[in-house]
């Protein structure tokens, strides 16, 4: 069984994942976490907000390692894109349209209200964006282009969760994909090209 | 001056975009909106629930018909797409990183907790798309394929809305759009392409 510490994260982050931050109670968190209600200010002493820091730095870890995983599975860049989008659409279907990323509901509520909040949210998608770049950048891409490209593969990741949790539908997820696959290989060919012809 | 129900609207749309609907007090509405407390019950006798259908309906209206105002000025379906993801990356810069999409947190946060709203964002959200396809349809694009690039439009102007925000700067609304309209250029090239050599 997981420490206290851990379960109060872990927790934590599926009631972000259904209910954001505004909407997630500690008494919430400690109920689902099976855990006294005051081992939450024993580990966290700065309360809800000192958790949320946590949770969004540790959930911010384990998607980027999830990505990079799948990326080092995929056959291709391109496969990889795919793989990812059809992955997290198959994960929504799977769990009636809860399991999405735990960390973009609270992106939202906290951008304009919690300057600590929002700094941890940046410093994730910074993460992300950066490890999505590096990949693209060691196939060739030159690297402001592969820093842009990995910024809307982020932000449609983000908001096909969104369109895809509304629709209780995978095809925004799975469309966005699709394209950013073809994206991402057309990307891949140029640089092809101008390696051969140079 | 706005009547007290429009006034109740806006205020609410101004709260959403903010801090969402959890975060939202129907207190701070009526004090935003200068209207007595007893006037929100009159006008939106089911409450937060009512109020909230009400302003994801209208600013769901209101960004579609921006969309069609920017689609109508720009010179080519390209054009359109970077004129509004500046757009949106300038009202951000401008506002603090306040003003963005209404609807986007809330769709967020209400997906797996109050199917009344969900369906409401999703409403909105199909009607963005919708109208999307039917531009690039009407440019030659094959029906699916208008409907698949249409919907990761939308769903890259919501993330970039989240990245931009958590980031405070407008570069990854700004540089979806480039992206985006890259491959709405290629795509329309096809459709030339198809319809002069045949």
């Amino acid at each position: 069984m997981l420490g206290t510490r851990e379960r109060i994260l872990t927790s934590t982050g599926e009631l972000f994942r259904r209910q954001g931050y505004n909407g997630t109670a500690l008494k919430q968190v400690t109920a689902l976490a099976d855990a006294p209600f005051g081992s939450l200010y024993h580990h966290f002493p700065g309360g809800k907000e000192e958790l949320a820091e946590a949770v969004i730095k540790s959930s911010g870890q384990a998607y980027q390692t999830l990505f990079e995983l799948i990326e080092d599975a995929a056959v291709d860049p391109g496969s990889a894109v795919t793989d990812f989008f059809d992955g997290a659409a198959a994960v929504l279907e799977q769990t009636g349209y809860v399991d999405a990323c735990p960390i973009g509901t609270v992106a939202l509520e906290v951008a304009s209200t919690n300057d600590r909040l929002r700094q941890a949210t940046a410093e994730v998608f910074a993460s992300w964006v950066d490890t999505a770049a590096r990949r693209l950048a060691s196939h060739g891409v030159a690297p402001a282009r592969s820093i842009e490209l990995a910024t809307l593969l982020v932000a449609a990741v983000e908001g096909g969760f969104m369109l895809s949790r509304a629709a209780r539908s995978p095809e925004p997820m799975r469309a966005s994909g699709r394209l950013l696959r073809e994206l991402v290989e057309s990307e891949l060919a140029t640089v092809r090209t101008v390696t051969t012809t140079t």
